[in-house]
């Protein structure tokens, strides 16, 4: 895989190219340069010399390639010496694209069992409307939660919203006056712009509307028109759930035009918090293995040290 | 009127009363707290010894006062001598609210002339629906622009409105690739949701949903919805439409969940923030009257200099 | 109780004296200013007239009185006209002080239980060490976790680290890479420095080693200290430890000096921030009782919106 | 021109030169690095090879050149095939530099048309005294407004002023208590330290003087020094002046020793503000001509959206 | 002296009155608001009966003065009950006027001094030409060098020049680069627009000029105007200098157009920086006496701990 | 030495590598990176081809070396074309290594006059069980005041150590109410910390419990250890102690968990904040030699003018 590949050695395997361009070299020679994927990370790619072994082959393909890993202003590269595309049944596609690593079923599963937990008739009617639609169902079952900053991936929503879920009804218990059918609606319900937003995999791009609105107002938009469609809806129930969506980010700056007034809405926001935080420090680690540091991270600001590795232990 | 009461002075007049108190001084002595209002501002006064011309009056009443003013901790205060419910006829309502000096027929006129200006058909037809609705159009000709900091009075909404579109007007005509039926669209629509976040007079407090949702959020779902009804409307526009609408405060930290990405966003927000700051500063100078300076202002957190007020000139 | 006082009322009862001063009114005559508190809160009070039912009394002593609750400059205050120190067996002292409400012999129970859990002998003889010693174990059984802003009680420390120790142990269960130990041990000790920078009730003030050092620098120091003198303990663990006490606010602008850099120096700090959070949101709301709106709050900055009062519901 | 190139495509024209250095390749061969310049941009070249067709040339000299057109680490290169310098009369100069695209006329007709409205004596004749200046008008009619981020092009300083002023007077008549002399002037005078502050073309950059004290400052001190000169000037109306001049970025971060206190002070910085974003705007839309979006900005932080361009209308 | 009144005590003495009122109590009498200084500070006082010890008296007028110490919502206030005009003789103006304690023929010994030991003769006549004009010379010696903050006292500016040349001296002295005759003349110069910034004792406010400029703008003024006076002065020099005044405060939010840029303007802001710091420091702790903690300070926003008390020493 | 070096020339010397790494060129020929250092600075270095005159060698290594000076993206490179292991005898170890230029046995003299001029007994036996501490003097005498930004070479520590408190004394006897003793006890001991947070020369990185911890916490866990042993260390005397050493970075956001809150640790944190800018700009100066401007620094944020430099003088 990508992420286990080594400079100075010769790999080989199926992958999907991206961003495919032939460029000049200094001496007018043309060249490709592309990028390769597959479910563990991208890597950059070139094609310097043209011969038998170079195949026609497109973006957004999949692939076999041949090549040697070497570093170029310390970024790993793959200089390609043999490229053609896959033929169907050679390889195996849910290895291309990054995945949760959770048991889709399980999370389903739980996704049920919350809706069936949620004791309000709106709040349960609404859910079902939203969550047994078809279309609305396969996007939240397959779209990433984010671009690149964690559960980057296949599902990576669901799992989020599933594991936020989690942590929301588990505070919901520890503290009076906390409403549970409203933090259940509101765990499930904050991200669901995030289908209008992002395109999804393979290109897991921002969509228009996604860059012109964002998944904050998307996904209000989307539950205030379902919402105008149910008769006799609770408008109190209807503001507490839009109040959640708007707010979940915690603060303006960070893109919520209200910040948390409820205390659910608190909950919610700090379920989120948690969990896409946490998430960052176990996708890092995981990718780092057994380093001490797992190297700057600008997002974080940080360099986290990985516990596990001890000289004293 | 209230603004041009000096310490130490009589007046009398007509009033609207506002939370009305019964409370006890040091000596076990009832008295009544409460605030008058009328289109020129609010008052502290009280009610110190009860009489025959201390008439039965409620809390959002009008009512004929006399009284003393005074100063108690350098605020000026109202201390009643006499107080009665006024008799219908007696005084004019529209003096005891604060209003726009602007002509409301006029002002009226220049908004069916921006509808009129608009070639979109789809704008066009938004517009009409929203503004030709009678609800809508009711409540978007009385409500203020804000509770306090700048157009805090009847029809506030409408002038600044209007004032706005002549800027975001004038500014499309200077720069090239701005769309002007975009921002006469954005200029008009881009407050509509203050007519769901603030009660209106002569409370003028926030809602439940104002200050759940907020006037960016409750303006987006209205013309969200309005949109949804609206056969074949062109689904760019409504980004764009939307767009601005949740983009013109500028910034993130000012509540709007994406900043101005189109440049007829930009407008949009530019014009608000220039008539919302010149508005401030021409209110601030007009209370001021012939002050060299104004006073120390919290929100623009300066003193203003009168430039009018000149001893060399 | 002193949160149920309803101005304009008659109240009697016990209560302590604090801040006790002899001042002169404008007419050259003394009167006293104090303060009286009991388990829900504090109010001003004055002795206008001294007569035979004014006993002699100091501050910081348990008083019977009775008075009469008004309003000044909108603050509840309560005018005595009668006072007398309380005799022994007439008032119970626990009635007195604010305390936490939850059941002080099982957080105690679910101190040990979490010890016990730890796998890990240097931590768990650490924690021993700590908690098992005499003065330690009494200090940290009583203290509040603040002065004022949340769990400002007796036994609020506890109540917060054990809060604080379910939230991080759940959220291990919910992350690969995250050791449990750690994040009991950081969990249950990272406030262990309020036992010196707070002096307990009833005065509940900031010592001078409090004011110049801080809750972090004390007890880091204080722990440090302890691992200093257990025989062969692993520095790693010491320094992740330490770590962890020092990066628990999160940032360098809330007064760490390092940011969380390891998953449980995260984990404890997403912990402590959500339960300092959640708890001012609850104590808020059960202060504000029935109203729609608990009023402005100027630490959270925002007016929180009680989904319990709902009139359409 | 420039700004038109394409990879992988020959090239030829006029350019001029600019930062030529003479560096060694690994292989210790020399080569040339340098930049090209036309009204529409400027680009890295190198000269790799040399032979008859590479004739002897300077830095910033007029030349014409043939090469194609690469990509190296995704930013555009010319390498160059042939260069020799231009004769005169072969190539137009103001196609080399990029310039204003509105009617210099016209602009000059402008400045006098607002000098002309200003009643104030005082002001009138600092004005004249400035711009009839025969040094000072030649700097003003050619320097840029800026170094790179809008109106960086010759004229660009006369044009933004012109602009402004527009917006000023525009703005001066839709609120009260603003004097409109007082804002022509501040507007035709705010950016004047600019003509101290940049060299000017071909180079422009930023002066000694420039880099040391600033624009705001130049300004400042150069109108002052007028007005000393000037008998009798009225001093309110010169602090005024030198009010606005400094006032002019809004705040103090932004390099304002002081914020707007006067009306006409806010109206220029808003004027400012507002045709520089808005310059900004146009300037990226069109340098990205039929582009969906242009391109995230840094100075600007966002990506803007061409509403042009519409797959739907 | 104000600075030693005890509550409850009688006092007399002589003082200046400022901002006499006459005001109307709820019962309608008539009283006297007004405020005392001397040397140590200002206090509230009031009239509140008028007898034969009350003698007519105007505001900024020398007074004798008997009356009580009160507490008035926590802040001291005179209650006077004699009062009359102070006749010529009887008292010592130095001693109502807040001063230096500094030997002020010393420090004009260091200022003349420190002007001998520039030996650049265009910064030595600069100097000259300012300290040795009259009317600046006996501003420069009477102002504050602020209204409030830090040495707001007669000959405050002389007193901070002074001590801030010392150390910009000192400094010079320990790094290469530094020239001693820009650190001098930039220490010496830095606030000279302090003496057009504030109107003097005994009103010291601010200027109409101070409002609309502030010093570091009136400063660079004053001395460019003084510069362009001076035949052949060095133009660089002269910059350098302006450089220094601008930059003084060290970043653009506190209010400099530009950040200091030479090893010498950074020398003089961090001497300014520094005498400013201690100086309040060492005024706070003089005015707190033996107490262990100052008080919150909102400026500095700490509680000073005075470490010469100390109860285990 | 590497400063001097300038691209296309032909240089040798004595160097340390660092760094080395082996890697494949795009044409598969292996090549070599590395870094070279000495006193002056570090240069990036590469073996592209393998001859005779390049013998084995390791890295941290003393080694001879040949190659010409390119620039490659605008940063200078050595292309080695001679390279053996140096012999012992051959070169001057402390001509590899930056170090100070202050005559060391002079700064020893300076610490121990310090230690001397201490009154207070505690902290007098304080410092000399520190100071006089084998292990501690040796570290501090070598260690670096910093990684980078200044002091960043052997014997740093002991250099910026002793400047503070040049500066620290100074400042002690400008201002009332200022302990020298806790000054100069302050200003010693305020990085102690460093010696434990830096790995030390030639690697200079952080160590773990630097990373973890930080210089402020690891200096304020030695001094109180130290504390802790002597007998009867008056614990006021303590306080204030471990108080300047955690103020000592003046605000929080900068990694003080506290405010300096006594004047002897402000005076602490001015000298600091002073020493480190000044030794900036001298160092950058000292870099750019002669030049007008010495290029932007991103840490100051600001391009400073070298005012030895002056056309017209």
């Amino acid at each position: 895989m990508i992420s286990d590949f080594v400079p100075q050695t010769h790999v080989k395997g199926y992958f999907i190219t991206k961003n495919k361009q032939i460029l000049k070299n200094k001496n007018g020679k043309d060249y490709h340069s592309l990028k390769l994927q597959d479910e563990s990370g991208i890597i950059d790619a070139k094609v310097w010399a043209f011969h038998t072994a170079i195949e026609p082959y497109q973006s957004e393909q999949v692939v076999y390639v041949e090549g040697e890993v070497t570093l170029f202003l310390d970024q790993p590269q793959l200089n390609i010496f043999k490229i053609r595309p896959a033929k169907e049944g050679e390889y195996d596609l849910a290895a291309l694209i990054p995945h949760t690593n959770k048991d889709i079923a399980k999370l389903e599963e739980e996704l049920y069992k919350y809706i069936d937990i949620v004791q309000d008739a709106d709040m349960k009617r609404l859910l079902e409307t939203i969550f047994l639609d078809e279309q609305t169902h396969k996007k939240f079952f397959t779209k990433p939660a984010a671009k690149t900053i964690h559960h980057a991936y296949l599902s990576g929503l669901l799992e989020h919203s599933i594991t936020m879920t989690q942590i929301g009804v588990f505070l919901s218990n520890l503290y009076e006056h906390a409403n549970k059918d409203l933090v259940i609606t509101g765990c499930l319900l904050h991200d669901i712009g995030k289908i209008d937003e992002l395109s999804g995999f393979p290109e897991n791009e921002y969509t228009d509307a996604g860059q012109l609105l964002g998944h904050i107002v998307l996904g209000t938009n989307r539950v205030a028109l379902e919402i105008s469609k149910l008769d006799g809806f609770n408008p109190d129930v209807a503001n507490f759930i839009l109040h959640i969506l708007i707010s979940h980010h915690g603060e303006q700056q960070y893109g919520s035009p209200e910040v948390p007034k409820s205390i659910e809405a608190m909950i919610v926001h700090l379920a989120d918090y948690t969990d896409s935080r946490l998430k960052m420090f176990e996708e890092i680690l995981t990718a780092a293995k057994d380093a001490k540091y797992t190297g700057f991270n600008k997002i974080l600001n940080r360099n986290i040290r990985n516990t596990g590795y001890s000289p004293h232990l």
